[in-house]
């Protein structure tokens, strides 16, 4: 996919001169990179995908419209993004998409419903973001959860997982906290980090494909400013969402290549 | 635009064999089309865009959010994902999205809050879809309208448009009708079809760029049933409205290349 996506942006700086592109995301990806314009080859015929996680996920969703694929039911964030793309670019695959992220929830809450909400949908994709609550928490809610807790509690979750599901597929999307949001103090900087390095390193142990979005939040600072992307620093605007919805389709196209 | 696409098209399958591309929508567009992945030269700064027209523009919005670029103002239909592809690519262009579709709207109540909800917002960019209501009423709603009052009115308001913004550049969707949708008799062949000539011969003489969303929603019926790209005939699905969304960014991309 790396190599096409190069491809398409030589050819594109060719063909338009003057057009100025934007430096941005991480080293794969750009702000103003697009989804694929063909499929990748490797996309199943029923393919169950669920998204879980917390508010950035849930979207303002509409949870007593739980079935899949209901424009209501995706929210209005990064999944409902997605879902436009995927439903409609894949008119063959027969797609379902299902969102189960709930606001203001811990790993602890996840694994409270995941019977319900993850393993009874059986996905063979699942997308994961879940963690700033759980430091969050400990700051205004008088949450006891440690980096220590969500580690484990994490490990615990998937363990779960992958036994109920062997073949699941997973992205996980790394937690971020946007430098200058409204929301960030400078205790975030020190305290949230090691959250941020566990997603990563379980995603790496778990073989997630892992979506660095603190990484592509702060590059895009460089284009506008966190009130464009990201005000309050954890739930992106519409603009905020797309960047994490292109880099969602990135890999999910390098899953299904 | 059209080289451009062209290009990327054969470059992509020499890259990718064994992809399946679906050959779809207009001439120029392809259902698996993707918007374009660097922004057109010509998108000015501080761009106010205004979407127009009944449900279907309207996708459920938040009347009471009506600022731009709100989340939940802008609805969940094709509108929400025009917004996330323009917000998340042009993050340097301050451009201010204002959707202002109201469900179940023809001319005539257009035209009744025109000053609010059109030239009060100096829109450079209007989108505007409307005429399926106009027919649809008549069999339902007792409404007394024909399809000449729906041309002279349609005509009476861009004209008044035009009059209080002589540079507004104007977008303009086919109001459209899929075969076998539920709520679409054989009446609707016969009798509907004069408005949507009615819009498209509109569109041409005041030098709209127009989308052809009835090719569009029937070329897809190629791939998948009309269940899956818009139940009723009227209400897209996501599916649906990524199609319509990526058909107005090529437009788009046209205006502002």
């Amino acid at each position: 996919m790396t190599k096409r996506r190069n491809f398409i942006k030589k050819s594109s700086l060719g063909l338009l001169a003057g057009v100025s592109t934007i430096g941005c995301a991480t080293a794969k990806t750009n702000v103003v990179s697009s989804k694929e314009s063909v499929m990748p080859a490797g996309v199943p015929k029923d393919l169950t995908i669920l998204f879980q996680g917390d508010s950035i996920t849930d979207g303002g969703r509409d949870r007593g419209a739980y079935y899949a694929n209901n424009g209501s039911g995706l929210g209005g964030g990064y999944v409902k993004d997605i879902a436009f793309n995927l439903l409609g670019t894949h008119p063959t695959k027969n797609i379902k998409i299902y969102n189960r992220g709930i606001s203001g929830h811990k790993v602890p809450q996840l694994d409270a419903r995941w019977d319900d909400d993850c393993l009874n949908l059986k996905p063979d994709l699942m997308s994961l973001m879940i963690g700033v609550n759980d430091y969050w928490h400990t700051l205004d809610w008088n949450y006891k959860g440690t980096a220590q807790s969500y580690n484990d509690g994490l490990r615990g979750l998937l363990d779960r997982t992958f036994s109920a599901l062997p073949n699941l597929k997973l992205i996980m999307l790394e937690p971020f906290a946007v430098a200058g949001g409204s929301a960030i103090t400078a205790a975030w900087n020190r305290d949230f980090t090691p959250y941020r390095e566990i997603a990563r390193n379980i995603a790496t142990e778990y073989k997630a494909t892992l979506i660095p979005t603190h990484t592509l939040f702060q590059d895009a600072l460089k284009e506008a400013p966190v009130s464009y992307w990201c005000p309050d620093g954890v739930h992106p605007s519409l603009a905020g969402s797309h960047l994490m919805a292109n880099a969602w389709l990135d890999a999910f196209n390098s899953v299904y290549a």
